[in-house]
């Protein structure tokens, strides 16, 4: 997909998608689902306090006669309802309102009731960012600045896994996946290095697959073929990655936070994994953040 | 100071700074130290094999009548003459030509002959770059995206101890230095956040000197005061750190590139810790960046 306004129309022509909003009664939440709804995205179920979310709504002048709300002051039991709605087809995305991230993850997770895919042994719930910067004619993806935090080889695997899935989905039919490192030769001083080649070794061996893998890239050899060029590095992905893929929260993190307030990107986030894609905005996301992210969701 | 304009107008204005460059017959380091002569930032005596340097001046066009050339094909004796050069007071920075890095710092680090500060027992050398993006009304730093991979606790110390030593040289008085991590709250699953909180304790209670360092601080509540205001953090570095200190090597080095390859930053960077900068360009390096690097040098 070449930018975000692409994401946008695709997204506007997804009929009947609706969210699940778990504890609804939350500001820029119901703010974003109204968006959303006005832009013709995603229509949303609330689920939570009904008299707060009554209130909220109406000191935000938004209308709620367009959305069915369901009544749960527990928030337990408001995430296990939306959940549910996934489960049973009448949402499609589920997205956290005022509820503590671990709480509605574990609804997620719950291994009778939960999103987990049920052909899959191994479920790892991991953050994607899909991004648009300017000079770069596409929109890219990176891994994971959100949920794990030192990430093992066999967790790598499972990130590049998810990633690689929403990026098929998105059109994308063989991602080029680079796994980041400080520089692009394997080096034993840099654990990192090695673990990098060794994600590309799975790809070759047929472990990692639906994807191209290349490691240890840094960034820029990457996303720059001027610099690959320059330093005469081979391989399929160099220069042209779809998915970055980083070492651990720290890198992820600071390349999501660099790319928001240095390079003015346009980024969207979702959290991959389960049978359905989860929206976590933070009240530090901006408006564009959160009504791509809505968006993203929707076109999975 | 403002921006890089100011910073090469200013390196404009000191004279007779020499550089010192050891192995000096390659290409794109007599290209920047002539760039570099004839805007007037800094004269170079070239150290290494005299007829290979010739030679390449002239494929270069390049006359070398404006510059002393000292003969030696040796490169760990050109890299010790190049250092007692600068011990000598006849030249003021190094610069790294065609030789392995590990051999020039080598020169760098001898006790008896090298460049160590005598009044302290403990040197680290660190890489600090100085960058310039829009939106930003300053020049702020980084470290340490190339030398230390995983510093400790004490390393760190010491990374801030060299990067305030050049931000103060630069004009600024009491710099603000941020320890970056994935978050702005201390959580024992985050080491990086524990050991950031750590170097905040150490700053107030005098064993970091000469200023002020907030930590944990994620990259946005570094840079952004509107990020600062959202999530209501307080203290004196938040939303105007001049100083960045990222936990390794992966994290800066990520940021350095998306800096330069996102951001379209302007950038310079040199090695810290010795009596003298150290100039280590790499042909990855824009044009741009080797001459900023050479006029932050030349300033110092």
């Amino acid at each position: 997909m070449k930018n975000f306004k692409e994401l946008l129309e695709k997204a506007q022509l997804t009929h009947e998608k609706n969210i699940a909003v778990a504890c609804a009664n939350e500001s820029h939440v119901l703010l974003s689902v109204e968006k959303a709804r006005k832009e013709g995205i995603a229509n949303s179920i609330l689920i939570g306090d009904k008299e707060a979310i009554y209130d909220l709504a109406d000191s935000l002048n938004i209308n709620l006669s367009y959305y069915k709300v369901i009544d749960e002051k527990d928030s337990t039991e408001a995430c296990r309802i939306a959940v549910s709605l996934i489960k049973e087809g009448k949402a499609h995305m589920l997205m956290k309102g005022l509820v503590d991230t671990s709480v509605i993850l574990k609804a997620v997770l719950d291994k009778k009731d939960g999103l987990r895919e049920s052909n899959k042994d191994k479920v790892l719930l991991s953050h994607l960012a899909a991004f648009e910067v300017e000079g770069h004619d596409r929109i890219m993806f990176m891994s994971d600045a959100a949920m794990n935090i030192t990430p093992t080889l066999e967790q790598k695997s499972l990130i590049i896994e998810n990633s690689v899935f929403i990026a098929k989905k998105l059109g994308i039919k063989l991602p080029k996946v680079a796994v980041i490192a400080a520089k692009e030769k394997e080096d034993p001083k840099m654990p990192v290095t090695v673990e990098a080649a060794e994600l590309q070794r799975m790809n070759e061996n047929g472990i990692i697959k639906d994807c191209i893998v290349q490691g240890p890239l840094a960034l820029d050899n990457a996303v720059s073929m001027e610099s690959v060029e320059i330093k005469g590095i081979k391989g399929d992905v160099a220069g042209k990655a779809d998915i970055l893929i980083l070492p651990d929260i720290e890198a992820a993190n600071v390349l999501y936070k660099s790319l928001s307030y240095f390079a003015k990107a346009k980024i969207a986030g979702i959290i991959t994994g389960a049978t359905a894609p989860i929206i976590l905005t933070s009240r530090a996301d901006s408006e564009e953040t959160k009504h791509y992210s809505i968006a993203l969701a929707a076109l999975l």
